[in-house]
């Protein structure tokens, strides 16, 4: 499996583009973005779990129920969410993306990323959707800055695999200020891949993978309404259609997870106001659902991100995390280490501090990927969760978000 | 029912003290505190929910048993949590304050509030502890002082009720720094009242009060292991004993929660870095437990608590934390409005915007006591959370907290 350039472009039969429309004010920004398959591709989405849903995940669920689409369009700068006629524009939205494309608005998934509550002018998407039709042709970097928010770089990816000989690749671009779930704006996730894969696989190679990947990121853990994981396969690469389990579904997995969790270290480090990617490795957990519960709990505490921003070992804020997760431990078992470029420190054993060198500690911790290692003590299972420091800048972005 | 000064000190036959013995390196701040009861008094308590617990919790715990206490004593600047020796310390400190007192060491309730995982030493405690109880008085300010870690005020209050034409009095003091669950250093509540009530009612009324008073209170969603409320009822206003509910159990009641909503809202308006109290009131659910959650959800909302800090009517966070929140809700059916000294601002009706005054909002915003208040459309059922702002100085507080 290589790493390769090119974002939702490597793949073969994908084309992309990203433009200032209009719905920003800021000129240099650019606010609306477009992927395209050459042909009509497999198609799989996940969605947020929040009740408040945006209206173009309604609309998207519906053009998505056939398991077919052929172009994504998404803007940013409005989430077109609780507004009362956000089904409506989402719709023309996708009418509007049709009509530039000459494909059916059927076949359009739609996405939108920024305040909520306040009205979608379709007006400059309209005027500008000919434009960026037009100039499709490999700029995965123009889409993943058309879909970017409070993000600070643009995050894309791509890897290559082989399939019963055959050369695929999966590439993917992603928005997401350093939470799951940014400033009620949203973590978008949008994935290309020539690989030929029936929707029913790709749709359990999707719900499969975010277990472990998207739904293992947290910045504040503030469920975003615009949550939206999207893959396309158009099936270029030509090999053998993956219709069941199997040599080629592991392959297409291993690749898919590839991209995945480096766009959740990508999302996870750029977190709102982050200064560091926090990495939270669980082990020696009875289930791994046990795993997960922790590895997220550490990852959501306040005072342990916080900690984390001072470079500060101050692991009883860990074990505090962990004994109110509501997973079943026994805190007498449990170990915590700090790792990073500059160092391992263990600091505690069977749930009581050991002696450890604050001044090793905080060199470790003031290296920008920090890893915290917890062992349960109690079985084999293992998780991964990440996540960011809780900074000033967090506050100051998300103080006055809307102006 | 009368508010009245004196705290602790408020009922009949308590007295309270609170010195610098220490543990702490600045010698102003105050570190060990003492409630004395004249007499042997019924005892209730409630402890953290965390499954890491503070050594002096399990050893209150046992102590409490027999429903029975006379003395509280507690220190701040280590929490006599995740040590080895933990328990024989807290034991010991138990000893010492019995000693002191010429009481019986399973009447102490102890506690400790500060940082995990350093051991305690008990030098300094051992050392002042005969001071401490010579100086018993009406000191009720000195020993909420001496409880405080991260608080920038101290948070007393006493109130008088009236118990079958008797005046009893309850009165309480607490540390939390603006969370239920400050920098793993607890939130804990000392109340004492001269009403005479069985231990069984006293544990009952503590209980059911707990669940909508200090469980309603978030300042970061880290639950403390060291949190803790305890009530000392020594009987002495002289009225028959309150052994079954009724119209005396339900004045009893009435006062307590009077007391504890008051130390609810001074723990939250004190979080840390917190530069505004917020209340959020759901109405209009089908049940209470649907208000309690969205309540709740809505107040640990960082993004929520990011916007009131910059005075920002960003009601789609709001909408989002219930949707979130995991109670059963018909989000089309949610109206928001915020509310202040400075006037009122309806933002959201049947789940979409209305428009309104980002100036009216702007001025409803920028006092220091701020309602949210959420109307679920769907019943008659109400709760109410409380809460603070999120602000560069909670980062700055919890950055470096051990140094």
């Amino acid at each position: 499996m290589n790493i390769t350039p090119g974002g939702v472009c490597a793949p073969k039969g994908f084309t992309a583009n990203g433009i200032h429309c209009g719905i920003r004010k800021n000129k240099t920004k650019r606010d609306l973005s477009l992927i395209f398959s050459q042909t009509q591709a497999n198609a799989a989405c996940v969605y947020t779990t929040n009740l408040v849903k945006g209206a173009p995940l309604i609309v998207t669920k519906a053009h998505l129920a056939d398991g077919k689409a052929q172009a994504i369009v998404c803007n940013s700068g409005n989430a077109n969410t609780c507004n009362a006629d956000g089904i409506e524009i989402a719709e023309n939205m996708s009418q509007l993306t049709a009509q530039a494309l000459k494909i059916s608005p059927a076949d359009v998934v739609v996405a939108s990323t920024g305040v909520i509550g306040e009205p979608l002018d379709l007006t400059p998407i309209a005027q500008k959707l000919p434009e960026l039709a037009e100039g499709l042709g490999g700029h995965s970097d123009l889409a993943a800055e058309g879909i970017m928010t409070t993000d600070t770089v643009k995050k894309e990816v791509a890897v290559q695999f082989c399939v019963d000989g055959v050369t695929c690749t999966i590439g993917g671009i992603a928005k997401g200020s350093g939470m799951i779930h940014p400033n009620m704006a949203t973590m978008l996730v949008f994935l290309t891949t020539d690989c030929a894969i029936s929707s029913q696989m790709l749709q359990k190679a999707l719900s499969t993978d975010v277990q472990s990947s998207f739904n293992m990121v947290s910045v504040d853990g503030d469920t975003s309404t615009n949550d939206m994981v999207t893959i396309l396969a158009n099936g270029m690469a030509g090999n053998p259609e993956i219709t069941a389990e199997g040599p080629a579904f592991q392959a297409f997995m291993q690749a898919l997870n590839t991209v995945t969790v480096y766009l959740c270290r990508a999302i996870a480090g750029d977190g709102e106001g982050a200064t560091k990617l926090i990495e939270c490795r669980v082990s020696g957990a009875a289930q791994e659902q046990t795993a997960k519960i922790v590895a997220k709990s550490i990852i959501c505490s306040s005072l342990t991100k916080a900690a984390m921003f001072g470079a500060d070992a101050n692991w009883g804020r860990v074990l505090c995390a962990i004994g109110y997760s509501g997973a079943d431990v026994d805190v007498g078992k449990v170990s915590v280490a700090f790792s990073s470029k500059a160092g391992a420190v263990a600091v505690c054993e069977n749930g009581s501090g050991i002696g450890f060198s604050e001044e090793l500690a905080k060199q470790v911790l003031l290296e920008k990927e920090i890893e915290i290692l917890v062992d349960l003590g109690s079985g084999t299972a293992a998780a991964t969760a990440w996540g960011c420091d809780l900074t000033y800048d967090y506050v100051k972005i998300n103080g006055d978000y809307r102006t």
